[in-house]
């Protein structure tokens, strides 16, 4: 058999082993994959977790991403969510499902590139399970620990503190609209946006420093920004006040795409998703870490909308949030 | 919108809250679903964690099984993984991919059959990701706890220990063989057959009875008793010797489903899995606990097949381990 061989003419701890060679085990696995479990260690008596599936077709199109990076892909929106919470991730594991024909290389790649971002963020991918399916789908758990410290919750935000974000915002979104539009592979100023969209970078380390900073509140935006600051917004029972100037900065970065699909840009900063950046809120006078900037503020609840922009509500398109994962 | 509106019509958080009710927090879940994370406790400092994906039109047919069993199913054969290391599950999440035209209905029935599965077994369903997909796909991920105790691993068989098995060998197997005949809603007494493999009872208290009782090696049969034998002899580097007579007590159990398919039920015993019966080894002389019964002895490794059915290697068809999910 060779690489080209597809993964219905191996055993399924043939490609079990073909994994795991591209999957080093940190210290922190006390037993990694072939039993019943893995076992990771939870120093300080409790343990994070998260979960997240991507689904061929719906969040990747094969034809556009490759093996490497959809591994790469996968890890990140769920490390995302460790670092949410200003957490250390330690152990992910993956069910995957593969069609017969994918050739076994491919399955290979998938996991060499999750290998490499859970060791970039020093973590171990520590078990797994492989069945077949029509579609490639990729359910990705990750593991992490807060090292004895207080969890960043979504409800700790309080009048008066700092709304500030790290990372990129409306870049995968402008991204895929560049996909769609056929444009991918074409001008070199459109393939960071294309890039942002197929392997988002989460900012992992700036969890842990939001924390330390006393972050009160914190999610990774991963449904848009304007609901998710809603959620920390009804999760705390505040207002979200962003700053108009913050929005028209985002969108000034996404100035080329929107002009090559004559899209106004802050569409992709208020609606889309999966960046992955980390929308948290600070108490007031706190010096952000250095991957943060302020954006806005919390204020007081009222009656009306719980996100505004410089201090007006937001109008959006009706059914934006229908189910659609 | 009534229960059996699709789930298209809902936003994501409508049906996250209407799933939610059905799944009761343990006190061992320290964070709940509603932020990026869940928080469960690992009081002794390490967690275990175990995978695994149900795919429909592979695992199981809509057509076959109750939303409420599906919910059953999924959880039993991680709670399974969780039970042979002689642990106790603590926490799951899950990752669903639905079709947007499953009825609400259908949704809350599978978390109403999760939540009662895991109430069970005293742990929660702690979180969780629902997207959008072709077909029903179901990644349950289960962490579970040693509560300071040692794990039983597949790798600690010994020549000389006894081996011995909880819980039912190829009813499952038999169940399907008797749905896909079209004798599925016939004959009264084909019915156990078809309900083992609609949703298999795991033999789930057994594991820390045999973990207390000293076992040296243990796993679940879920992809076939000869195959999962194997694995035990292979990670212990034994032979594992299975008596002739036990394999036809298992056998005459499933003389009913044989006689009606013209099978000889012993292809059921010996390849069949999904029953996710607990597969153990036990020292010389362990007084086994009431959930296992003794099936054959663990012999010192040789040239040959590391599993014997009374000394005699076994035949099986060629290819019988091809990846297949």
């Amino acid at each position: 058999m060779t690489d080209s061989s597809p993964v219905s003419d191996f055993s399924e701890s043939e490609l079990i082993a073909r994994i795991a060679r591209h999957l080093p085990q940190t210290e922190e696995i006390e037993l990694g994959p072939g039993d019943d479990c893995a076992i990771v260690k939870a120093g300080d008596g409790r343990v994070l977790v998260s979960t997240d599936v991507l689904v061929e077709d719906r969040h990747f199109r094969l034809d556009w991403i490759s093996a490497m990076d959809l591994g790469r892909r996968a890890l990140a929106q769920n490390l995302a969510d460790i670092a949410a919470m200003g957490a250390r991730p330690t152990a992910i594991v993956v069910a995957l499902t593969l069609p017969g024909h994918t050739r076994v290389a491919w399955l290979e790649e998938l996991a060499q590139g999750m290998g490499e971002a859970s060791s970039a963020a020093g973590a171990s991918v520590a078990g797994g399970d492989l069945v077949r399916g029509e579609v490639v789908s990729i359910a990705v758990t990750v593991m992490g620990t807060m090292d004895g410290a207080a969890p960043v919750l979504r409800s700790g935000a309080r009048p008066g503190d700092i709304v500030a974000h790290a990372g990129r915002i409306g870049w995968a979104a402008a991204g895929l609209d560049v996909l769609l539009a056929g444009l991918g592979g074409g001008a070199a100023k459109l393939e960071p946006f294309v890039r942002a969209h197929l392997v988002p970078e989460p900012p992992l380390r700036a969890g842990i420093a939001a924390r330390e900073a006393g972050a009160s509140a914190m999610l990774d935006v991963s449904d848009g920004f304007l609901r998710d600051a809603g959620r920390i917004a009804a999760a705390s029972s505040v207002v979200l006040d962003i700053d108009q100037d913050a929005i028209e900065r985002f969108a000034l970065e996404l100035g080329e795409a929107g002009k090559e699909l004559g899209v106004d840009p802050s569409r992709w900063v208020l609606t889309g998703g999966e960046d992955h950046g980390l929308l948290a809120t600070f108490p007031p006078d706190t010096k952000l870490p250095g991957a943060f900037t302020k954006i806005g503020s919390v204020k007081e609840p009222g009656s009306g909308a719980v996100v505004l922009i410089s201090g007006q509500p937001v109008q959006l398109v009706p059914g934006w949030d229908h189910f659609s994962g």
